[in-house]
């Protein structure tokens, strides 16, 4: 496949200014102030750790933020062939005028304090979103987030509602849910009447989706009336070590997604993430997956919800054709980007290429980033724009014949048209 | 890879004429009359429904075929991109002397019309099959079908067993089975009497294979004595709602293998598929599946039968690589084309590859083409053969530095040898 | 993709001399003697098997070793499309001087006197180690090996545990571990005394690993010591019947574990073998595999041993990306090679990229041979190093324009670097 061709598309896709589905951006402060910001991301400092650097040193107290930096990089000489690596030094050179092609411990003081002079620009927030072809940005909201103090139409609220699923027996997510609401969840009912009003919290600043990320076990069902009666509360809802508590999740779940058809939201679900695998792990690598898990489990959901929009991403490699199959016949099924461990050349491609073949092209995001800071943004949709461009250019330009121009068109619509149609913004 | 060298061996894989080992064909009408007999195929009506358009426009009692066809072309902006709207084109292109690359409210009625006349024509039948390169074709029969009144010699008959497997709970299958038989099925003996008639029917009216699809659960094995006991008939093999109706499936199912050992007929396996798990959705797009499947589930059928021939197709792609082994390993079993949510060129070319690369090529059937209309064999045979040669070229030609013509003499086993050899056509 | 770019690469892949770090040689007779010893591999016998040959014709009692070569020959025409037969074709004309491209009922003959006489030299085992560039070959002994009379510098013993943790409830096998030992088996106390002499006795001749295979339902647990009570312990370790032979099982496997710790000997685990799926398969032809499975089962273990270095192989690839991820997150586990189902290019090349895309470099053992007889350590480390090649020009070179010599790098650290820090050589 001639490589011009994938640079001539990949080069016009790059034009478009995008706006990001799904980041986990604080938007009091979204961009970095140091690479410790930066290289604190979890994929390095797991990466480390996994290379061989023991987590005492990764996350000693008090550490500062240039020391913490100098002993990441001992580590990059193990990781520079994986692709969160090449972020990293693509960011750099992007934003950071770095021009070497690996941060050694040679030559990462000076990128160190170029970085901090960069970032410390007052309008650096501005620059990197600029730079980036990006103008908006979707948050990960807690549920009790008051969601004040930033600008809504660029930092767009969306409800994370995990803990309410999930921890809803932990007594702290309860009194959050009551200090946000002004309700005692004492029964079904105003527990249903406590999500009511984040909905309409969030609704009302301008949230434009409700997102969930599921263990592969999880298969919700609408809990029935007796599963909810007044004997049954006390150990579904809030004995966390009942075999029942499915019940409570369940019922909060189901009533989650009454709540984003009411409010037309759409209902992100990111399933398959076991939590806490490896529990001595550094912050935030922890997390795997089991293969083994389906969408047929998410059957009674897609049915029942057929008004809402169920924009679905998976962990497991293995899940995408179930992905790819279930958004070909759901109406409200749409496949949701790359995540986590599938976000990976390797992966995106094969993944994009089935997208691409099967599932009608106004039911895709392409991609978003998952960001924790604004200068992440850059490198992975760049990776992204690659892989979209060699499928485009392989699967459409060559092998079937289209004019660039329409395979540009269908890049452009899966990274910027669809996730303006499918989330109202 | 040299697009010239793919171009050059799909050129002489065009050159052979075909038998189609699985479609769906009506063998009293088995081409079409309008656009609308051919874009009513699920695929585009699933696909123009999952794209938005409401299921109540599309199968709207009383529709006549013009305006059908004029409401599905609306949703085809949205499902360009997919290899199913490829074969609508291509077939168009084809048969209709379409020019165009796109089928557009601009341009349909015209193309509409056009077919029409073409198909009008009274051998239009015969000029399909010709253009098609396509000289007999298997079919997919009921039970208790005559098998009269049409051309056995060019539509091989093929007995599908579903109803009895998974059906015979319901009184009107038992019912069919009697009529067709004139055996009254109150015994686990009478039943297989009744099986065994209509084995002997079949092939006396020339057919080739047996065939049956299975969901992800079904685990066959022999029942018992035991289970067979009168006590247990009544629920094993007449309530719907019987927790012990798997005795009923497997007898029946273990009763069609040992006819299908008597009568040498190879026994088609087309496991995953879970039936109506979108109940609302159009006719025939209601099915999905559940990847979490393995052909560990037939260990017992496969080492019980060594004189069947098992051509096996698997639905979710993660069953290719078991395929894939479990021909390499069991002599009776046999690699089966490319089924349904595993039939777009993404997964094709993965799953030839490693079928190409680890099963006995005699033991490989290439590709069916599952259609409903005979117009549908040319585009989807193209499909596969492009992918069929682009392995080739590069697993073969440039990687293990085969001839061309080494090549393309493992293409044409694949396409037609085998299915001669496998099928005893 | 260049080809001269992938050629140049392997090519400087293939200077390099090896350590393979899993075969099954025997260590008193490394080397074939005829084509008997090589076509005898598991591999021909089977593929020849599955394609129609019975197995009786390949398996006769007293058949004389060029019959038998004679007659896997019949079957070659069936094969010719396989890797494992362009494995053959490799070395015979590497070694044995053999010009054609296909060994035929024509040429076989001359081939097999040929390739007795190449064999029949006295340095034959060095010459052809030498020209397969090997200089070092790990073993799979069994656990009762005495590890005498022969060379452990150039044939590194590793103990094989197999028979220890999945049939400790055969009293054969009992009695060889107290033979080998000279302790009764008669508690898990003094289990556990003569597990720790059998790693004495490997370690003090030269053992560098220990391993097993293991089947898809196995998840290991620490047993507690309520399930170690005296009144358990005839079922849970003498019974073969018993419905808590888990037990036994897991107090074994617990139990080398932690020798492992103490001996620092990495545990390779071998993932997802079902044995004697086809029992009436010819020798070693009859394992097959069930896809579902994950390293979830796992857990347990990689938490309890940090200090142990786990080399995994999966058996299915779609476990591949578990793999990849439980690699990138625990520091203990580490990606080892590609086996058997999953040795074949299609899946090496999907399994290479995403392990180099993100697994830390120095976690990666590249390839082992997994072979018995030396000359097919040359062959299938060739299939290696091209499939290994061409990610790194695709993924490396081109993709994130590497220089070559960074790529070729970056190669030979999972052929060899990796190989010696990992397992200590």
């Amino acid at each position: 496949m001639s490589e011009e061709l994938v640079g001539r598309i990949c080069a016009e896709l790059t034009k478009i200014v995008l706006v990001d589905p799904h980041t986990h951006i604080n938007p009091h402060a979204p961009a970095s102030t140091t690479l410790a910001d930066i290289m604190g991301y979890h994929y390095y400092t797991e990466l480390a750790h996994s290379s061989g650097m023991p987590k005492a040193l990764i996350e000693e107290p008090g550490l500062d933020p240039k020391t913490k930096v100098g002993r990441l990089v001992e580590s990059l000489h193990h990781l520079d062939n994986t692709v969160q690596v090449s972020w990293l030094v693509e960011l750099c050179r992007k934003f950071f005028g770095f021009q070497d092609n690996r941060i050694t411990p040679a030559n990462w003081e000076s990128l160190y304090d170029k970085a901090a002079t960069v970032m410390a620009q007052p309008d650096w927030e501005d620059q990197c979103l600029k730079q980036s072809g990006i103008e908006r940005v979707f948050l990960t909201n807690e549920f009790d987030d008051p969601l004040t103090g930033f600008d809504t139409a660029r930092y767009i609220p969306c409800l994370r509602t995990d803990d309410l699923v999930f921890h809803f027996t932990n007594p702290a997510v309860r009194e959050r849910l009551t200090k946000a609401t002004g309700i005692e969840t004492t029964n079904p009912e105003r527990i249903r009447q406590a999500i009511g009003k984040l909905f309409e919290h969030f609704v009302r600043h301008g949230a434009k989706a409700c997102a969930i990320s599921l263990p592969p076990s999880f298969a919700p069902r609408q809990p029935s009336r007796g599963d909810l009666s007044e004997t049954n509360f006390l150990t579904s809802f809030l004995d966390p070590d009942s075999t029942t508590k499915d019940v409570g999740q369940n019922f909060v779940f189901w009533t989650i997604a009454e709540f984003c058809a009411e409010y037309r939201l759409p209902f992100d679900l990111m399933i398959g993430v076991n939590r806490r695998v490896y529990p001595s792990g550094v912050y935030q690598g922890q997390d795997l997956f089991d293969q083994r898990v389906s969408l047929i489990q998410y059957r009674e959901l897609f049915n029942a919800f057929p008004q809402v929009t169920f924009p679905v991403s998976v962990l497991a490699q293995a899940s995408n054709q179930e992905l790819v199959s279930y958004s070909w016949i759901f109406p409200n099924v749409v496949t949701n980007a790359h995540w986590w461990y599938s976000n990976i050349p390797a992966y995106i491609e094969l993944d994009t290429r089935a997208r691409l073949q099967a599932v009608p092209r106004n039911k895709q995001v392409g991609y978003y980033s998952d960001m924790y800071k604004l200068e992440f943004a850059w490198p992975k949709f760049s990776m992204y724009r690659q892989c979209l461009s060699r499928v485009l250019a392989q699967d459409f330009v060559i092998a079937r014949k289209w004019s660039e121009n329409e395979a540009i068109l269908l890049g452009k619509q899966l990274l910027r048209g669809n996730v303006e149609s499918i989330f109202n913004v």
